[in-house]
């Protein structure tokens, strides 16, 4: 079908759900009006925001800028919906605007929560939100100031962290758990995220707690759970996240406090004319079908492809979240795609492991060769590829992915052994020790 | 099985097919003897022959250099097969050494000729050969000189100009075709490849043939069939490839004169005590099953992988040459997997293109991004994915392994198009434009 005379309004926009869901949506159903309605006037690409505080020159440079006019999709920006009103089939902005849907799309995301951590109402202490003048009002915070806490080691702290030195900061991380990045990798591949934060003089605190912030007016420090006092002019927390779902639950759509406003495989809400997708969406993992909790732009782009598709008629299906990241600091990568050692373990997952490091050019002789380091995991009984874990040049992104593919055709050690790979000397391993199929190789002699 | 007292010699060691033959005997028949058998007593890296010419600072970094014992592999060097006594089980070399075997692979390769052209006995008239000797000829051959003719832009030839223009050489490319790369990608990849080349100086002579060579004792130039004469110091030909499959003729091997060894899905020859990998062997295409006469390194190291588990039970199965090679001149990488248009046209296969051009990092603001052309083919019937051209930068390389990763899954237009690729701001595209899933959806708009 075209889509004549259909109204197909996107909630949420400037993320990895929303634009994907509006313009496929045009794709599909060329002919239907096709919107977004973006609460912000100005919208941040959301993985960029850390890239704000040190290698991009302005925060006008993460600016999510499309050319809407081009896609046919049209932008109501600085609109925020706050009620679906179903029976009418139309939704309601704060500023009293009306707009009606055939089939509605909630990308809503999600935000950031400041933790219940004392005195975190002292001035200079931050929050990271997807939000342009909030951003803003950080980026001038940190202005003058030299030493900076960041409380959390996930993405965005080691991100904000490798950032921050480029700016000559003095930094430090306070990560609750033992190792920074630990609900993403195996240890081993945290011990390598924390090296290389240690050489670029990011300093570390893992295994500690923030009781406090100190200070009277303005933030002048922390106290850890230890008792260890540190200096601090700047906190930047970026633990804690809440997804969008209220507009949801409020409008009677079925909602998992937990995992978000409930979806089929088609991202199909418990209202055949809403459709939801990315951090806002209930989400399964592909390898135990169990809810996920995970938030990514990879998965949230992946929903929006299957719901902009299935808005008339399903055509698409959600396989379920791989749950493939990456990351950089400076000229190391870090991957993972699927299930860790850890995961697997937790899951009751019996697996094998093939380990490979292995030079991203060939010869070795070639200049700038730097070794990636895998680590796979594969499943005993079946043999299917399960997990990797990447670190090394920045072709390691590519490699995650290149696994998350295999994992979703569940390829089996054999089968990724035997990867006919291209190679050549400038961008690639050598064939006969290529990454995938001498970490698959090393795992095949494991099996009895 | 462990092997214990097998004997399993692998002719030819040096190249993707030898050296990944018997590294994977010995990690299937860990207690087997495992030899390889190499007439030259020193191995050049074969893809890295082009490099010892610009970017490597002498021939002996583009050694084959590895630690045969670590893999428990007997490596004997400087010896050359000349029979194969399949009666007594044995191979004898030139020097007269019989070595008996249980199991025997031959990964003989192929060899660079010289075509029939006019006066090219003369002197700085050079092929390129896998060979450690010859290879220091040439080289020490240019020294001194200015002009350099290169007969024939395909791989060897395109490579071949960018590193010696890297040292100042004065580098005509004669091809014959309309193009250079013509037999690889179609044309508008090609004309980038070219394009990269003017732009570093490399001048094209297309659709021209080399008449004859012109001087008396030394070359002094080169005539085309259109009467233009060129100056030039030494010619370099690198057009003219001979499988080496007389050994195993002689020995009485079933042999197709224009496809190699015959062997079957599991890398036996006529005799099943013999295994043949890599450019000596008969391949298949993936798509046709037709007998292919692609020689890559990739389809070699698969190959390899294959026949090495299978010596004693077959357990792994040639898919068939998918076809995916790459190359860099520069920053600019180029790569191709499965079929372009010229070749499922001359297939009659039917098929719907997806082109995007894609950023290599996101916001494209940040420092370094630069910009990956992409076109895709997918089967018209069944919406299955057939090939990728690429063009841009280094990570071209493994985009071009991951398409042929989805070409052997066979997946559809529509599984490619929702591929959860994880994406980050320092390393790949972003997730509402990724690669693989633009150029699928901008595909999947042309299906009626």
């Amino acid at each position: 079908m075209s889509g004549r005379g259909k109204k197909i309004p996107v909630i949420g926009g400037g993320s990895a759900g929303g634009f994907p869901s509006a313009h496929t949506a045009k794709r599909f159903y060329r002919d239907a009006k096709v919107s977004i309605i973006e609460k912000e006037e100005k919208t941040l690409v959301p993985c960029g925001i850390p890239y704000i505080f040190g290698t991009l020159s302005s925060i006008d440079e993460d600016l999510f800028k499309v050319d809407y006019e081009k896609y046919g999709i049209e932008l109501m920006a600085g609109e925020k919906v706050d009620e679906i009103k179903r029976g009418e089939k139309k939704v309601r902005t704060e500023k009293g605007r009306e707009i009606g849907y055939d089939k509605l799309v909630l990308a809503t995301g999600s935000r950031s929560i400041m933790p219940p951590i004392e005195n975190s109402d002292l001035e200079n202490v931050f929050i990271i939100e997807k939000d342009y003048e909030h951003t803003k009002r950080v980026l001038d915070g940190l202005r003058g100031k030299k030493k900076i806490v960041l409380v959390g080691g996930g993405f965005v702290g080691v991100e904000l962290g490798d950032e921050l030195r480029k700016r000559e900061y003095d930094v430090t991380v306070v990560e609750v758990l033992p190792h920074c990045l630990q609900l993403v990798f195996d240890d081993e591949f945290c011990e390598l995220v924390e090296n290389k934060l240690r050489e670029i003089g990011v300093k570390l605190q893992t295994g500690r707690k923030i009781e406090r912030m100190l200070g009277k007016k303005k933030v002048e420090g922390v106290e850890l759970d230890d008792g260890t006092k540190m200096d601090a002019d700047a906190v930047i927390i970026t633990v804690g996240t809440k997804k969008n779902v209220e507009l949801a639950k409020e409008a009677g759509l079925k909602v998992d406090d937990t995992f978000g406003v409930k979806v089929d495989e088609y991202q199909r809400t418990s209202d055949e004319d809403i459709f939801a997708v990315g951090d806002c969406a209930y989400k399964f993992s592909f390898f135990t079908k169990k809810p996920s909790s995970v938030m990514l732009a990879s998965v949230a782009s992946m929903e929006a492809r299957i719901a902009g598709a299935n808005l008339f008629k399903p055509v698409r299906k959600n396989i379920g979240v791989i749950g493939t990241c990456s990351t950089a600091i400076r000229d190391t990568a870090f991957g993972v795609a699927g299930l860790t050692e850890k995961a697997a373990k937790e899951e009751g997952i019996r697996y094998i492991v093939g380990n490979a490091t292995i030079p991203d050019k060939h010869p070795p002789a070639m200049p700038g060769m730097t070794r990636i380091k895998m680590k796979f995991l594969f499943e005993e009984e079946e043999g299917e590829i399960i997990g990797a874990q990447l670190c090394g040049s920045h072709i390691v992104g590519e490699l995650a992915n290149m696994v998350t593919l295999a994992i979703e055709n569940r390829m089996t050690i054999d089968e990724v052994a035997t990867f006919p790979a291209a190679t050549h000397p400038c961008i690639t391993a050598p064939p006969a020790f290529y990454h995938l199929t001498q970490a698959a190789e090393d795992a095949r002699m494991k099996i009895k």
